[in-house]
C-alpha cells in the first residue's frame, strides 16, 4: 500500500485535473495550448507546501517544469504550453518547503519582537543595510561605528532561527549549481553573525534576492511525485478547426452518363478550394463487389450497368494481374476501384489537394463484399456457419448478403489486426493523413486503441474521424481510445433547448477533454426531416448552426449546395425515412454546383468568417445568451483575450420571420455592464450599436437567416 | 497499454460507481448493508453483452458472483450484501453473451416468418410441445402421427440458426457441472433435429427452463473483468450509530478536592449509562509532564499543586521501579497517570462499561511532554534545533514550550511507526475498541494510512475517531485513508442555510462514501458563541440538532447537561474566545449532572428516541424539507422501506418563539400525495394530524424547543 521510500513524505497530491476517468485515457488538447492544471495538495501540520508542475513530450527524457501556486482550501494550479504534437506526460511533486516556513515565522517572530526606543534609529540603520544586501550588511557589522555601536536586545527564539536559516542556506548551497553556492554561503554566514553576536533585527535579515536564491533549490529528497503519470495527446490545429466537404468521386464528370475520376474531382478543386474547405472527404475508393451488389435505391437486385456502394469492399476479379500496381493491389483495401483512375492519379489528386490548402481524407471501412481477397485467402477473419458459409451482416430478420463482417474474435486476431492496421499505414505513406472511419463502433474496441495508439505515436499528425451513431458512451469510449473527431447528434437536435443543452455538454469538461465534435447538417446517409420539410431557408439555417456551434463541421455535397431534400419513398407503415431519393450511394448524379440558388455564396462566406475569426476556431468559450423567443438562439464565442468576439443569432423557424429581444451576458463579450457596442453582421456588412444586455433582432427565413456579428467595444 | 491475452476480449467496463479517486481508497459501508453497484458496460456491434458482480471477503479466496442488470444508455446495476466486517473486494465480469444473442435473432428469425394457412394446426402442436419441453417435443417428432405428418415450409436462416443453437448449447453442455450436460445435450439434439429434418418452427423452440439452464453455463472465455479490482471497508454498526460521551476522570470524585479514579468513574456509569450513551471517552490517562506544565486557565506557569493538561503526555520520573506494571510501563502511552488508578483498576473499567452496553474510547495524542522517555530515550524522533535543544511546539510568535511534537521526517521513522502502532496495540491487547485521535491532521498522513490500515485488518472492529478541526481535502483524507469517524463544523454551523448545505454535502456521494460525520455541541476545546449567548434554550436546540441530523454525536459532560457557558476571558483586543472559563483541561472541576434545571432528561429521551428508531441511525435517507421560516428547520429521516419515519422541526431562535408552515415532500417519508398522517411528538408525546404538504408549526425556546415526530399515515 505504502512504498517504504515514501515514509517520510508528507505531502498529498490528490484531485489532479484535467484527467480523464483516472488516467486511463489521455486528455486532449491542441499544438500551442496553454494546459492549465489543478491540485489539491497538502501536508501534514502547519509547514508551508511547495509544488511544481511536472511536463515532458514522450521523446524527451527528462521533466520540464514549472511552479504550481496555491489558491484558496489547498488547490494549486499551474500551467504548460504544448510546443510540439503527440503525447505528452505530466505530474506534480509537491514538498514541504522547510526553508518557506522558515521565512514565514521569522517574520512572524520578528514582528512580534519589542523595539526599545533607544534601538529604533539602530533598527532602522540594519532596515537600510538589508536593502542593500547581506553582503553589504555584513561589511557594515565589522566597519568600526557599524551596527555593533548599539547592541541589541537578544530574543533567544529570533537567535536559533537565524542559525536554523543558516543551516538551511547551507544545504541549499549545497545543491545550487554555477556561482550561486557562493551567494547562499555568504547569506548563511550573515544570519550566523547576527546569532552569534546576539543581534536581532527588527526587518528580515535577507534581501528579496537572497531568499529566491535560496528558493532556487529546494530539498527535494523527500518529495512526492504524483502516481499515476498522467498523458495528454497533442494534437495539430486541423483536429479542432476543420471544414468537411464530402463528395462522390464517380459522380464527377463533365460528360454525362460517365464514370468520374480522380482527375474529375482534382478539375473540381479550385471550386471546392474556393469555398474554403480544407478536407476533401472521399467515400470508399476501392474496388466494388459483384456479389449481391445493390441496385439503385438500395435494391436488393441491381440492374446491369448499376455501379454498386463504395461501401461493399472489394472485387478480387477487379484487379488483373497485368495491371496490379504493387504486389498488395489484390481487390481489396489497398486497391484503387479501376474506373476512379490509377495510383498515380491518386497521388496526384493528393497534391493537387495540398496545392489548394486542402487535405484528402479517405473512408476506411472494415468489411468485405463477398468478392474481397480476404474471404478466400483468411476465412478465418470471418464467423464461419455451421454450414460452412460465411456469416453475411445481418439485423434479423434484415439481411445484408452483400457485406461480410469481420470477426474480432477470430482465434487468427493478431494477423487480422496487423492487416487491418496495415491498411491505415498503406494509405498514409500515400500521402493521406486524414481517415473517416465507418461504423468504428462495430468493429472490437481494443482494436482501435492499439491501431490507433500506434498509428498516432508512428505518423503523428494523424487524424481519424469517427463515424459511430451510437450510444453516448460508446461513442465517448471511441474518442477516448485514439479518435481525434466524432461525428455527433447535431443532425437531429433542431430546438433550441436541444441545440443548447446539448452543445453544453460537448463543450465543457470532462467531455470536451476528450471528444471533440463535428457537425454535418447532412450525410449521404442522412436528409434529415427538417430539410425535407423546410427547403432552401432550413439548409442555411443548418448550415449556419453546423458553422459557427462547432468550429469542425462538414457537408455531403453537391447535395447540400443544390438543397437537394427528396427522401426515398418510404416502404407503407414504415417510418419515414431519412435516405434520400435516388442516393448517390447506388447510383452515379451528376450535377454542377455553380448553379443559381446554389448555397455556395453562403458556404464561401461563412468559412472566410471562421478562417478570419478565431473565436469561431475552438469550442470551449461558447456560451448560449438568453432571448425571449424559443425561435431564436443566440450565442457568442471568443478569443481568451476577447480581442475577438463573434456574438450569432439564428432563427430556428425555416417558414416564419421572427423577433424578439436578446439578454446578453456582457462579460462572454469582454463588455462592461451597461456598456455600448458595435456589431457588425459579416453575413451583410451591416452595421449596429447595441445598448447594454436587451437589443432587438428580426430574422426571416430567405432574406435573413441569421446574424454572425463581429462586437466590438465603442470607442 | 492492451495485454495481448485480452485482445478478443470486447466489452468494456467504466465508470464503476461506487469508487473513491479511481480505487485509491475503499469505499466504506456497514455489516449488513446492500451494496449497490453500477457500471457502464457495452461492446461492439449488435452483440448482446452480460455482467456479473464479482465480490469476496478478503479472506475468502474465490469470487462469489451475482449477475447485473441492464438499465438504460449502457448503465447496469447489481448489488451484493457485506455479511462479515473487514476488507472486501469488488469487481464487474463482462463478456459478448452469444447465446442470448442468438435467442433474441431466433425470436426476431421465427417472427418474420410466414405461417402458411395449412400449417397452422401444427403450429399451434408444435408450440403445446415446446411448452411441455424439448424432451417431450423430440419425441412427438418421432411418434407415428407426431409433427412429420405436415412438413413446414423451410426458411434457411431458421435452419442454420437451429444449428448453430446447437453448437452454442453443446459447448454449454461442455461446460457443465452435475446432470446439466445431459439436459443441454438433449436440447441441442433437437435444435439439430429440426434443422436436420428441414422443420421450422414459429414459436420458440426452447422451453424457459432450457434457456435458463443453457444460460448457467456461459462461455467466459473472452470475459473482461474490471481493472483494478476496488475495495470495500465493512465496519460494525457502532461506527455509523453512536453517542458518545466525554469526561474528565480527574473531575469525578466524590470528596471535594480529591482526585478522581477509574473507580469514581466506574461509579458514574449506571447514570451515563441511563442518559442512553454507547461510549464513555476519556481525555489521555497518561502520566502528565511538569516542565513547562499549564496553570489553571492555560496560565504559563503553574502554581504547586496544579494538575496540568493531560494531553501534556509523559512523565518518566512519575513511574516508579517499584510501581512499573509492565516492561513499557515507563511513564509515556503506555503508561497511567497514578493518581486515576492502577492498571487493574483501568481494566476493571474497561470490563464495567462492557456491563452497562458501553465501551471505553481512550484519547491517542502523539505529542511528548519534555518529561516524555521518549524525549531521553529517543531524540532522533523529534527537531533538533541548531543549539542542540529539541523543537517545542510554537505558531510562532506563540510557544508552547510544554509539548514537543514528533518529527515525521526523522531517519529513525521506521522506529517511530512502529512504536507508535504498537501505542494502539498495547490498549487494544487491553480491551480498547475505540480510539479518538487527537489533531490526526498534524502527524504524517503515510503514518495514518499504514497505521490504522494495519490496526483494521488486525484488530476488526477497532474504530477511530478523527478529531481534526481543519480544511475539508484534509479532513476527507483522513477519512478516506482509514478513520472510522470524523469531527465536523457542526459546530459552527448554526443558521439553516449552513446546517441544510452542510449536511447535504455530508450525506450524498462521494463524502457519505468514506466520510462518517460525529457532530459535536461541545467540546473541552470549543464553547461555541451560540451557547455562550444562548443559555439553557441553545444547548437544548443544539443538542436536538446533533442528536437527529447524524447517527454519530457526542457531547462533554457533565458541562453540557449543566449548560455551562461561561466562556474564557478574551486578552484585550483578540476575538471572542471559545474556551471555557476554567477549563477542566487545567484544573479538577467536580459537579453533579443530576441537579435541577439539567439537561440530563432530554438528553435521556433523545437517545431513547435514537435507539427505538432505526430511521435516526443512519445518514443516507435524510431529506430537508422546506419551512417559510428561516428560524425553522424541518428535516426527515426513513428506513428503506419507510415503516420508521422521523420527521423533526427546530427552532434556531433561542429566544423567540417561530411559527410557520412546512412544505413536506411526503414521498421521502413514504406518503402519497395529498394523504393525511399522524405525526406523534416523541418528545414530549403529542399528537397530531397532518394533511398534506404544508402544515402549521409553533415552537417556543424553553418549553418546546423542537418537535421529534414518528410519522405514521392514517389507518
Amino acid at each position: 500500500m505504502i512504498k517504504p521510500s515514501q515514509g517520510r513524505s508528507r505531502v498529498v497530491i490528490e484531485h489532479i485535473s484535467p484527467q480523464i476517468d483516472g488516467g486511463r485515457h489521455p486528455v486532449c488538447r491542441i499544438l500551442g495550448d496553454q494546459v492549465a492544471v489543478t491540485a489539491v495538495i497538502f501536508a501534514d501540520g502547519h509547514d508551508h507546501v511547495a509544488a511544481r508542475l511536472l511536463y515532458r513530450h514522450d521523446a524527451e527524457s527528462d521533466w520540464r517544469f514549472t511552479p504550481m501556486t496555491q489558491g484558496a482550501n489547498d488547490l494549486w494550479s499551474g500551467s504548460f504550453t504544448v510546443d510540439r504534437i503527440g503525447q505528452w506526460h505530466y505530474a506534480i511533486l509537491g514538498w514541504v518547503d522547510h526553508f518557506d516556513t522558515w521565512v514565514s515565522d521569522l517574520r512572524k517572530r520578528l514582528a512580534a519582537q519589542p523595539i526599545p526606543v533607544e534601538s529604533q534609529s539602530i533598527a532602522s540603520r540594519a532596515r537600510e543595510a538589508t536593502i542593500a544586501s547581506a553582503h553589504i550588511a555584513t561589511e557594515m557589522f565589522d566597519s568600526p561605528g557599524g551596527l555593533e555601536a548599539g547592541p541589541q536586545p537578544v530574543s533567544e527564539d529570533v537567535q536559533i532561527a537565524f542559525r536554523t536559516g543558516a543551516v538551511l542556506i547551507e544545504q541549499a548551497a549545497s545543491r545550487a549549481e554555477g556561482g550561486d553556492d557562493k551567494s547562499l554561503l555568504e547569506s548563511a554566514r550573515f544570519l550566523t553573525t547576527l546569532a552569534d553576536r546576539n543581534l536581532s533585527f527588527y526587518d528580515f535579515p535577507l534581501d528579496p534576492e537572497a531568499l529566491t536564491l535560496a528558493e532556487k533549490y529546494p530539498d527535494l529528497s523527500l518529495a512526492r511525485q504524483s502516481d499515476p503519470v498522467l498523458s495528454l495527446w497533442v494534437d495539430r490545429q486541423r483536429a479542432q478547426f476543420s471544414a468537411w466537404y464530402e463528395l462522390f468521386p464517380r459522380s464527377t464528370s463533365t460528360v454525362l452518363g460517365k464514370h468520374g475520376t480522380f482527375a474529375d474531382v482534382e478539375a473540381q478543386l479550385p471550386e471546392i478550394a474556393a469555398m474554403g474547405f480544407d478536407i476533401l472527404y472521399l467515400p470508399p475508393i476501392h474496388p466494388i463487389g459483384r456479389a449481391f451488389r445493390k441496385g439503385k435505391n438500395n435494391s436488393v437486385t441491381s440492374e446491369p450497368g448499376d455501379v454498386g456502394s463504395p461501401w461493399a469492399i472489394g472485387d478480387a476479379a477487379g484487379i488483373s494481374a497485368k495491371t496490379k500496381a504493387h504486389p498488395e493491389d489484390n481487390g481489396g483495401h489497398k486497391s484503387i476501384h479501376p474506373e476512379l483512375g490509377t495510383f498515380a492519379d491518386f497521388d496526384h489528386l493528393v497534391k493537387a489537394c495540398q496545392a489548394h490548402n486542402m487535405e484528402v481524407a479517405l473512408d476506411i471501412a472494415f468489411q468485405c463484399s463477398p468478392d474481397h481477397p480476404w474471404v478466400t485467402e483468411h476465412p478465418s477473419w470471418f464467423v464461419i456457419r455451421p454450414d460452412g458459409s460465411i456469416q453475411y451482416a445481418e439485423n434479423p430478420p434484415k439481411k445484408y448478403q452483400d457485406i461480410y463482417p469481420l470477426n474480432f474474435e477470430s482465434p487468427d486476431w493478431q494477423s487480422l489486426w496487423d492487416e487491418l492496421y496495415s491498411v491505415f499505414e498503406f494509405w498514409i505513406q500515400r500521402g493521406v493523413k486524414v481517415f473517416r472511419v465507418d461504423n468504428p463502433h462495430t468493429k472490437a474496441f481494443t482494436f482501435w486503441e492499439w491501431c490507433l495508439g500506434t498509428l498516432r505515436v508512428k505518423y503523428p499528425g494523424t487524424l481519424f474521424l469517427a463515424e459511430a451513431f451510437t450510444r453516448p458512451h460508446v461513442m465517448h469510449w471511441l474518442a477516448k481510445t485514439g479518435y481525434s473527431q466524432s461525428y455527433t447528434y447535431f443532425t437531429w437536435r433542431t430546438s433550441k433547448w436541444e441545440l443548447t443543452s446539448y452543445m453544453e455538454e460537448l463543450t465543457t469538461p470532462p467531455i470536451s477533454d476528450f471528444f471533440r465534435p463535428n457537425f454535418w447538417p447532412n450525410t449521404p446517409d442522412i436528409l434529415h426531416k427538417v430539410l425535407q420539410d423546410g427547403g432552401r431557408p432550413a439548409f442555411e439555417l443548418r448550415l449556419i448552426l453546423a458553422a459557427t456551434l462547432t468550429a469542425n463541421y462538414g457537408i455531403y455535397g453537391p447535395a447540400y449546395e443544390l438543397c437537394e431534400n427528396a427522401p426515398a419513398r418510404p416502404a407503407p407503415g414504415r417510418t419515414e425515412s431519412e435516405e434520400y431519393l435516388d442516393s448517390e450511394k447506388y447510383e452515379i448524379r451528376q450535377r454542377s454546383r455553380i448553379t443559381s440558388g446554389s448555397l455556395v455564396p453562403l458556404i464561401t462566406q461563412l468559412n472566410k468568417i471562421r478562417n478570419a475569426n478565431p473565436a469561431l476556431q475552438s469550442n470551449g468559450s461558447l456560451r448560449f445568451h438568453a432571448t425571449d423567443n424559443p425561435q431564436l438562439i443566440c450565442y457568442s464565442k471568443a478569443t481568451p483575450d476577447k480581442k475577438n468576439a463573434i456574438l450569432v443569432v439564428v432563427n430556428l423557424d425555416p417558414v416564419y420571420g421572427q423577433t424578439g429581444w436578446t439578454d446578453i451576458d456582457l462579460n462572454a463579450l469582454g463588455l462592461a455592464p451597461g456598456q455600448s457596442f458595435v456589431v457588425d453582421d459579416l453575413l451583410n456588412n451591416a452595421h449596429y450599436t447595441w445598448h447594454d444586455r436587451r437589443n432587438y433582432v428580426a430574422l426571416r427565413p430567405g432574406t435573413q437567416p441569421a446574424h454572425v456579428f463581429r462586437v466590438a467595444p465603442l470607442p
